[in-house]
């Protein structure tokens, strides 16, 4: 009954309510937009800076304070106030140097590997015999005892080799995008999007792995990426002080791993030289976001629009795609409207997070400072990750005043392919406003609002607590089939029309939510649950 | 002995004479070949000795000469004769034992780098700051004169990063078949089907800028890979004993190659710290074949049939698809042969050359040494490189007196795809024949006759003295697109159910030329040219 009134609203562009009013759109301000997003972009100039000059940004790392301090001069140059680093309790830092590491007996074989992070370096060259365990099960770890005393330890088994994708870069066909607006309903109930308890499973066996390979001598231990044809993903999230990993790992690609393994299987020693340097950060235990507003002006400047994207990275390249370029086009976005002289009505805040590679740490802490947290919760399986996960995440957000206040925030993290849409996280209302939005750039290719959820970037963060976080629809590009968490994650593979069409789409949202009559349209408060 | 069931010719029953016979195929040994070949299959085996044992096969390097003996040894052990190795002048072997390398400043960034072939190592760490010089044309060099001293010199221009194709592993549609059976008539005049002075012109500019950084003081060089997506190809050819590099040069990916090269642009002062340990083999300047036989008997005896592939590799992977599995499905088609105790009427000769990779270099002196050579030329611009290449290619060849008695040879050597037919070389009584000896694959998808030619392999030696040479069609799958001549070039990436299709129907092959009447067709002898 009540989707077929609302369908007969939409079908007759009648004006009625606030869930399906018509939006107001003004043109010139569009135009003035795209203008100045294409004809004036800075959008690579930023994405270069913080690639090129700054390169990885690893949470707690030096460079990672670089391109926070780097982000907030650049948002108060560009005019903006409030601008400030915002901290959050979150682990170690950590770099590495350098690293080599061969097969030196049977044969000698160069093997490619990246040092996996947060696990020391080696102190100088080491060499020593291979010795292949069995990990999928920890129980099985017993019979390894007394056997791997000055041994480099083979993790894990012989790394799939997949056929590459069909397709290893795409943009989204018509086909596709309607597919993407069937409506999946959830398989599971609840508002618990982040998997909070497998993540920490993983983080706490990879813990009791090493702590196994420390306790038996073992020198060092070597991995295989899963991903192959020599991308290497070199990623763990062991970083909180006094759990940090005590022997050194390296990934290799999944081609040098199973040259190894597939010697050791046919009785051949196998000896490895390796040598990798590495240093933990302690001086300071924070992550930080960068915030900087535009302030609102009247009766609504105490609301708040929000677009943001994470400013950290893991290390094996530069973080380009992920999240260089979504940084570079909320950045762009911002700085367009500034060129613009807007004066928005409500207050446009910037969000550029950290620590949302190890767990969204840097959006969640926003959040759950600013607009509703969950109860404390000891729990024993997550002691091993920072505080932000010492919360019951089944009990009822509990809201504080800002809540109230707060529109709606924006985040772009899916590569630097350009806007396709929205994924409006199963609220009609919204998508009702969003699809009128989007009319005005039909000939930039953005055109689809699905009410389908997405998941795995830093607007869960707010979804979480009942508040309204969109991501858009990207072009997949060769995000996923090989630059996603991989050394060639450089500013190469960024696709520069892209960006400008993006930071263009972002701009006029961003505008849209701040001038509207109303704040934008909110789902039903999460409950607690079982 | 089998009982006979004769297959006459499918085709062209009715056309008579020498260049259109209907060829008589033995069904029962076709049955035997397939059932030995799918059933009994080693090819696996012997891949995985070649590639996980002994590992990359570079021309002059102990694992190559290693290679020679494992498969003299395995040829003999299935009951081969006549088993030797044949040496030819090669010049200097040539391994790498270990590279490490990193930017220093303005920050510490990891890079991923291989060698380049036949140069020498760092003897131990150095660092120092990088140059970018233009060498696109050597009489531009001299404007860096007294600029290079303690530098390490970046000598190409920013990397081009591709889109990555379409489909990056295929197999051979029946359109894109039906295209290639379309003629092509060549565009030049000439036999010489291997580009000599082309290739001459690269290494001697190789050698060019490596004296120059050398005299000038250069501490070392640093490439980017022509493949991108961290796929490295470090391949050189300067590799005689007085023309090697002097100064350490390592390729970097593309993506590593290029981070430098952008922050050069952006005019900020790059070191780097690099290590390589390589090792030049003086001892023994020759490269060898290994060379064996089942011996024919009757009349024909003198008679020979070849198959053959390089079993020399690059030394970036192990040498899986290029070419350990042209090896693998060559040796597995004589141990099908050997299996089923056939005796042939004309000799069949075995022919692993080495040297391929570098130029032909193994299987040219083969043909030159048995069957037809040029005169010697001195030729300032080939001074270079080996003693192969020195002489007169436009002459017209000097048959001896084998030449007359050799029948055919098989080449394979485009990855580890399944054969889907063969390249006619322009000689049509050759492809009426080999249409009628696919027949009886036509399950296995074999089934295309072209007559146009194909490069870049030992058949062209034979070509090249006016002797029937033949290189199959294979299933590009991902040789092409990412293998080639890269560090992934490793048994992972293999199709065992290709080579063992492959090894059925060369096995076929070399028993159809070796017992059918008549001596395969010919086409006219090479003419000498201008």
């Amino acid at each position: 009954m009540f989707k077929k009134f609302m369908l007969t609203a939409l079908v007759a562009a009648s004006v009625t309510g606030t869930v399906n009013s018509a939006e107001k759109i003004d043109l010139e301000v569009m135009t003035a937009i795209r203008h100045e997003g294409f004809v004036n972009s800075q959008v690579m100039k930023t994405l270069t800076h913080l690639t090129d000059k700054i390169g990885s940004r690893l949470t707690g790392s030096p460079a990672m304070r670089e391109a926070n301090d780097w982000t907030l001069a650049k948002l108060q140059e560009w005019g903006l106030k409030n601008a400030h680093l915002e901290p959050f309790d979150f682990g170690r830092g950590w770099t590495f140097e350098h690293v080599s590491i061969a097969m030196t007996a049977p044969k000698v074989v160069s093997l490619q590997g990246i040092p996996v992070s947060w696990h020391p370096g080696t102190q100088g060259e080491i060499e020593a015999e291979v010795i292949h365990i069995n990990t999928s099960n920890l129980a099985n770890l017993k019979k390894y005892e007394g056997k791997l005393k000055g041994k480099i330890v083979a993790i894990s088994s012989k790394k799939k080799i997949r056929d590459p994708r069909e397709k290893m870069k795409e943009r989204l066909s018509e086909d596709r995008l309607d597919e993407m607006t069937a409506f999946k309903v959830p398989n599971k109930v609840g508002e618990e999007l982040f998997p909070i308890d497998m993540f920490a499973s993983m983080i706490n066996k990879a813990g009791k792995i090493d702590a196994f390979l420390k306790k038996e001598g073992a020198l060092a231990s070597v991995n295989g990426s899963w991903r192959d044809a020599a991308l290497i993903n070199a990623t763990a999230y062991n970083l909180r002080k006094g759990f940090t990993p005590e022997i050194p790992q390296v990934m290799l690609s999944a081609e040098s791993y199973n040259r190894i393994l597939r010697r050791l299987e046919n009785g051949e020693p196998v000896k490895i030289k390796m040598n990798v340097g590495a240093t933990f950060y302690d001086a300071d235990p924070n992550g930080y976001n960068t915030i900087a507003e535009i302030p609102g002006s009247g009766r609504k400047k105490s609301e708040i629009v929000m677009a943001g994207a994470h400013l950290d990275s893991w290390f094996m390249g530069d973080g380009a795609v992920d999240n260089g370029a979504g940084v570079a086009v909320v950045m762009e976005a911002i700085r367009i409207l500034k060129a613009l002289n807007i004066k928005p009505k409500r207050t446009i805040r910037v969000g550029l997070w950290s620590g949302e590679e190890q767990g969204l740490y840097g959006s969640l802490e926003h959040v759950f400072k600013h607009y509703a947290d969950f109860p404390k919760a000891d729990v024993e399986s997550r002691k091993r990750m920072a505080p932000t996960f010492q919360r019951d995440f089944k009990a009822a957000p509990s809201v504080k005043k800002a809540h109230e206040k707060f529109s709606v925030y924006y985040n772009l993290d899916n590569g630097s392919g350009k806007i396709r849409g929205i994924y409006a996280e199963h609220n009609s209302a919204a998508a009702a406003i969003f699809k009128q939005w989007l009319a005005p750039f039909k000939d930039l290719d953005a055109k689809t609002v699905t009410l389908n959820r997405t998941s795995g970037t830093d607007h869960l963060s707010f979804q979480m607590i009942g508040l309204p976080g969109y991501q858009f629809i990207q072009d997949p590009l060769d995000y996923g089939s090989r630059l996603h968490h991989t050394q060639i994650d450089v500013i190469d593979h960024v696709e520069e029309a892209d960006l400008k069409q993006a930071s263009v789409i972002m701009a006029a949202f961003i505008y849209n939510a701040a001038m509207r009559d109303e704040r934008m349209p909110r789902k039903p408060m999460p409950k607690a649950r079982q």
